[in-house]
């Protein structure tokens, strides 16, 4: 089974972070391929970025359909483009918030946010709205760093991240942390040993989905929505 | 006070009838321009269209940016790419979806949307819930058409409208039709005649409250989600 | 064009400026009224006088059929006996509060109203449900002053007004405010200066939206729930 | 304990039914007193009715609560009125809508309402969404009759109500029926008969709600939305 | 009119508080029994318990079936079981919890819930949303005490019952408040005293409901969701 | 890694089903268990039946833990007892419905269930509106049969379920099936195969996903609502 991480920056160290850590829990037998875009953003920050960044999503899933890629996983936090991979895509396409919020909501009755930056709280409210999670998610919480700091995962963003998250389960009642970034599945273990409850990566959950709904046979519904484009243009 | 249309498609024929259906309307003193994408997609029927005109909306918005416009209108049914646009927009930015729902939910206690191609029901009921209306829209409604095929208005195009229209009164709760396209306002005359309810199309809805957002001194907030981008990377 | 802009409350004072806010903003050619019932409540600070003050609008609506008024403003936060009134209309009619709302949802991801006194967050979180906005809504703020204590646009009340507006924009997540009061468009200038963010009076907006509708050739539904009551009672 | 049904029409024959039906069930000690206004409305058919009904039953609550009045049922589906006269009330005011909705809710998973006429709907649908029962009331249906038709309550009317419930049964996947007017009571009985399920006639209910929340000792809470009115304006 | 109280728990204290505080509101004719399970857990504060406490009260309720009984109350917040219950009964089966919330949106357009221990949030969150009533319950609180605690009614609790609701108006904008226990009814007069709004205890206003249920002929719809289960298995 | 197919009613042929089929795609090093209560229901087809399987998912839960069993799956649509197990169990818990839900919003834009019979309708809408996919899951259907009657697949049952899931696309605008009960795994393939759309077998899907958190490393929740219950009474 192939399954492609779609990274939808071009920032190198974070696709070659998102390849490891998906690979270190992949099945036997699953080949993680981490992708990202050939000319782009570094780092997708705003909707403007989201909207540079699914050109190049799409060509990639363009790419990964000719090599017969099974499925997809969309690594980036707010699940950038993913309705346009949808209808590129055979195989299912698993966006990373997505993930993480439904295993949020699997593991604990009601939990947080704590994403980055501030202005992408937009972006997260999208997602937990449209899953329909607005009353499991207790709040969604930013600090105010840019994804671009995110490269170095240092002391000082682990404390930031570690601050928040205790504010969230002493004021809004969360019993779990979800993280809202792609690349910072190197906080998972200290964070959890610091709160006492889960924390959580949507990659590699977003991964481990992906392969149990190809080892169900399920693929993308072709029917409607997310239908094959009726049109190819050049992206 | 000058507005920009933009129509994120690339036929000509759709820019020149938007244009003039809103210099009809216009308040003497205002400038309507209506701009569409050098290079796109002839028409928005799904999501890898969408994607693929956001990025020519972008740099429409840039290039009037420059020259001063006050305001602009979305010319689209689904509302494509309008956040990154009000990121890059000084002046408010109005969805032609957003436009006529607040319209119809205005003149009628509940309405229907008749939209085209089926496959796009979902764009519009995203748009009908991100604006919390869908206690309102008693249904979205579709007729098996190409947006491409909208060129010509002809008679079986109108027909298939109101054949529609009068199932989305007799069976929905309808007291309004929203038209789910745009460049279709040449049908809002012969609709209204045959319906006898208001028969809304969203972009001439649209430019009026661009004009009075602006009359008003209203801007689109610059505090957080739609901020301006912290780089301007090239398209 | 003709627009009848109601005061539901019978303060001469607030008659006067809502329709100087509003023909300063007006496009040439359109007639702004601003009428007040004669027998009635001196402000409308509670239900029961919403109660009374629909009986005024609801006479004052009568008489401006008969006169031929083309659209209707209620200038009232609360939208004060707006479906009665669209029984009697023929042409649209807004509400201040409505139109405030979506304008706040057009220029802002996330905003909060700040109104006066705080009996009435009732009446404006009704409109915020009815419209559907409680997701882009973040908080209905009240600060503790009379509507009669408005007559007044003093400093302790500007200051009042900014200092519960910081709190929206540091506590709440707000990005623009809207004025929960009419007859305050006189303080959108100084607290857009002090704050920084759109500040919404939603009685200009209203204004402008009804010309807009007007323009479009759109008047209210009378299929079903806003048709023309079968009978004229005396009120 | 002294009860008012406030019947906001002016149709006696109305008035006295409501008050056989409620006196048949009330407890040993409650005194059930049903009153109309002098003048109003003969019935509440739309929000101009309501407008004026409210008047008079402000007036009828002020006169009961100088006669140290308990509780008081509004008698009218929509509960016409009820905010205000919570405002002026001491005691609970229970609306028969809200009665009706809370009791299907109690002996039955989903219900519809089955109201009169077609034009009632949205405030029918108006109280269901202010209870939050959206999701409980599969559907508001309506028979085109006027709610003057039905001071006889002769076999037509019966059977169009039989006929209606039917198909909400079938249809909708209703497991009890909400009768939507007033002054049907003696339609119970029969309506039950035919179709074997719960059907819910709100006065009754309402009334019984009352008379427990005194017996609980529970009265209107004066702090803040439901406050007794700054000022006391003749009506 | 026989009403059985069943008290999920096997506390004998507080079936015998239930009894009495029911007993001394009930109107002449209404038998009231309280009963509790011969075994089970002696007090309900996890889904471990309401399971154990839900076959116990199976029991009851097929033990009152056989004696002609014609409502129940589930005494116990959170209403546990109820669903399985009334599959079993004939007449109408109140949940207290569900009246409790009903009585509080009759008497207070906002009201929060004051339970115990914290980690029964979630069951209180669970009716307030199958109630649908989110818009209406300001917080759901809690004091960090055990339900098997509350055996004895002492000063401290008080106390801290005081405390949190005084939060509750001051910080939720509540306008009631909703004990989240059975068995506080003793509470009730103490705390209305020092908070001056209305304080609800859902057992008293549950067992009424059940009155008036009854008093209307209303029973159990058997019509799909709830009806007699197919077999009787042993408990 | 050990995975516990938890199987609520007693019929042995249901829970070899379930392991087979679960078994057949497992990663390696997945240990499948399938157990089932030793008394209890033979099929879970009201709220009376999943309070006794409750207690026998209680058990098994203990047992499992005593053996170190990494995760588990709720095997019976509904999601019955869930939220007592998963106080129980220290590894996550993931309900077939819960997942297959997930599954479907993540192949498809709008999905419908088919589920059996009639009266587990209410059950599978409590789990759709927990979720919060209300707006994704077009409508509930049901065909009439019993669950005690899916022993034998035969063709009756595959017709049935194909026709009404060509209603779900042609009516619902579904665009994926979610089968409503265990055990029907083998129905997948001939429904895919008359369909042309995905359908979703909740636990094969919920039996990946549960690896996944494990191979994660996520475990449930215990700050707070599912915390180890405070006393573990005899079942």
């Amino acid at each position: 089974m192939r399954i492609a991480l779609l990274n939808p920056n071009t920032t190198e160290v974070f696709t070659v972070r998102l390849g490891e850590a998906c690979r270190a829990i992949a099945a036997p037998g699953t080949v993680v391929i981490a992708r990202a875009p050939a000319v782009g953003t570094p780092s997708v920050e705003c909707h403007t970025d989201e909207a540079i960044a699914t050109i190049g999503l799409m060509q990639l899933a363009r790419e990964e359909e000719a090599l017969g890629t099974d499925a997809y996983v969309i690594a980036c936090f707010g699940d950038t483009g993913i309705d346009a991979v949808r209808e590129i895509a055979g195989g299912p396409v698993v966006g990373m918030t997505e993930a993480a919020l439904q295993a949020a909501s699997t593991v604990a009755a009601f939990f947080s946010v704590v994403t980055l930056p501030p202005r992408t709280i937009v972006q997260a409210e999208r997602v937990v709205r449209h899953l329909g999670l607005s009353h499991r998610c207790r709040k969604v919480r930013a600090i105010d760093v840019l994804v671009d700091d995110c490269v170095d995962l240092d002391e000082t963003l682990l404390a930031a991240m570690i601050a928040e998250s205790r504010a969230a389960l002493a004021q809004d009642g969360a019993e779990a942390i979800v993280l809202g970034c792609a690349g910072l599945s190197a906080l998972v273990g200290p964070m959890t040993q610091a709160l006492g409850v889960p924390v959580i990566d949507g990659v590699g959950v977003a991964m481990k989905i992906a392969e149990g709904l190809v080892a169900n046979g399920l693929r993308t519904s072709k029917h409607c929505s997310w239908a094959t484009p009726p049109r190819h243009p050049a992206a």
